[in-house]
């Protein structure tokens, strides 16, 4: 089969694996690239190819980053002097990180984990999130930085509950002993919710956390 | 055009005054009222009839009740002598009432203001909330019960937030000199949000709420 | 429990079972009707009560109608002298007659199966479709009327296709040796379809009955 | 600013102008791209380059079509012998066509306009859609092949009934006089029509072209 692949069905092919794309959706994308002009083509390709190696994993948080002057050793946030190193905010992916600091409320580092611990057991899963260099970021930062407080922030679904969960028997031999701190993302009401179609967690965790 | 509606029009011109019920879902409700067998009809609109008088609104917290046995002169939470005085907590309606109910981690007391207060200023809704029996119902409390807390429960809307001011401003002047705190149920990640799309003010209640 | 139950989770119960009603919303037509006015309260009352009584089973097409005037024998589309009694058209609903007729376009006579065969066999479906009257009627019309053509007029749907096997098979011994005819609505794009998007089945049925 | 932009941010910007694709997935397809392998990043980037040059507007039915034999100078539908040369169906989309092929009930010839004519009247659609190779191609097959018919197939929209009408109006003056018919695809109920839901419209054409 596969020598009969035009190259329209091998492009086709490579879309539908993009995520939350389905076939037809991957058929349009197709269509789309013929309808760039040869220099848009040519920019895309060169984009996806190169892209790898215009993006740096940041050594310390794990964070892809894209830099267009010099080649930085880290990250933008982890070299930042102005953060507040005391804090490591444990997160999923870095569209977590990104909604973070769009908000602007978080002046601390992160480390991403790149993947979630599904319900469902897979060890794949557990290869995948770096909990290894999880523990590895940790103790260099327990030695060098003064870290008081490890903030766990995923989502309150079963596989960000479950992650959390992993995330925490791993770092808890760890922190034993030391002064640092485990916490979580607090809950709550969110924007939108309607009380009256609030679950039964969110409202004790929102009459817990009530505030002046 | 009244004389020539048939009791079939009639009927659905009355299910469709039921909140969230269009034309065709009202009609659909009176096709469904000719199935019924005689005797269901006539419980139902037995029901209908006498609702209001088997219904009594408490005098102390404005919540409907209902009840089979003895009359009572206040309803099943206000006079439970477990629940604690102490804490009040305002609700817009009585169906955010059953959802703290079910939730079974309030044993404070209610009161039940009966609306909102919508954004776009409507004088009507100001009269449809009863401040005015807010305010009398706290100055009994303050005297009687050992009032410690009044707690806002209102929708994380544009119109639950107005309300909430709205009730504020009201409040402010009753409460000051005081020992009474006035609190606001806690703001965070609700089940099932996504930490990648929440909005960045729940971001900031999350962090500024985080728990261990 | 049945003891136990206040006229209010009476009502609630009740209105539960509205079609497509759930708890939540049984809920709120319940809390619905403690805002009406006595009057309006026992005028909704009075009509569930009344309707049955109000409304009568044309026995001719088996529609429901509802007349402020003098009672008649038939229903108006029935007795109407302008509609065409040549044509018969089967449908499961009185809804269903009610879409048509705003339509416009068809003037000849109806019959109203009362309902659906599903799929899954199901007897008690079968004996709330009319099968029996309706071969009745089509006796009737053959002999009275000269009746040319029976069109059945169900959902696109596995439970409406299943009713039109079901209804064919029922009259094809009657047709049999007549004149008359057994149509299907026709099939093809209808408003709003997408072409990209339609289904092997609609394409083949637009393209066969393609129109100048 | 677009000194400033990471190849990161460039390639995000690629895939927002894919259709039906927004901020959030391009970022998502860009940290899709970060982990592939870079063989599969360069099979990727080798086939967006190429695409237009392996893949050929076929310059009879202006379909895009994409073989990994030999080159022919047309496509394979219109090259194929088979197909009844008599008939031309003139749809928008390449997409179009592959939905009416997966269908398997149309053996006649295409033509793709390559776009529709929206009702906000903007002229660059009408330079989108090939109206003037339209007349070229039926010119050509008036004279060579025995055409006897033009079916336009367009979705019932807006966009595509105004689309049907613009073409009508092109074609008219070439096929008067000839015994070319101009056919529209058949409307009525499809595959998931609900009779009580349908529209006039589609009513209508449901009566009009009922079927034994």
């Amino acid at each position: 089969m596969i020598f009969s692949m035009t190259p329209l069905d091998k492009l086709i092919a490579h879309f539908e694996k993009f995520p939350g794309t389905g076939i037809r959706q991957a058929r349009r994308f197709a269509f789309h690239i013929l309808t760039l002009k040869p220099e848009q083509a040519d920019e895309l390709a060169g984009l996806v190819t190169s892209l790898k190696n215009s993006v740096v994993l940041c050594p310390s948080c794990y964070r892809y980053y894209s830099e267009s002057g010099e080649r930085q050793p880290l990250c933008s946030i982890c070299r930042n002097p102005n953060r507040d190193r005391s804090k490591l905010l444990v997160v999923a992916r870095d569209s977590d990180t990104e909604a973070i600091e769009r908000s602007g409320v978080y002046d601390g580092l992160y480390f991403i984990l790149g993947g979630t611990v599904s319900l469902l057991h897979n060890p794949k899963d557990e290869q995948r999130v770096r909990s290894g260099a999880l523990l590895g970021c940790l103790t260099t930062r327990l030695k060098e930085d003064h870290l008081m407080e490890v903030i766990l922030g995923f989502s309150v679904s079963p596989d960000g509950e479950n992650t959390a969960r992993f995330v925490e028997n791993h770092l808890e031999p760890v922190l034993k002993g030391t002064a640092v701190s485990l916490t979580h993302l607090g809950r709550g009401l969110s924007t939108g919710s309607e009380l009256e179609y609030a679950d039964p967690e969110t409202i004790k965790s929102a009459l817990q956390s009530r505030t002046k």
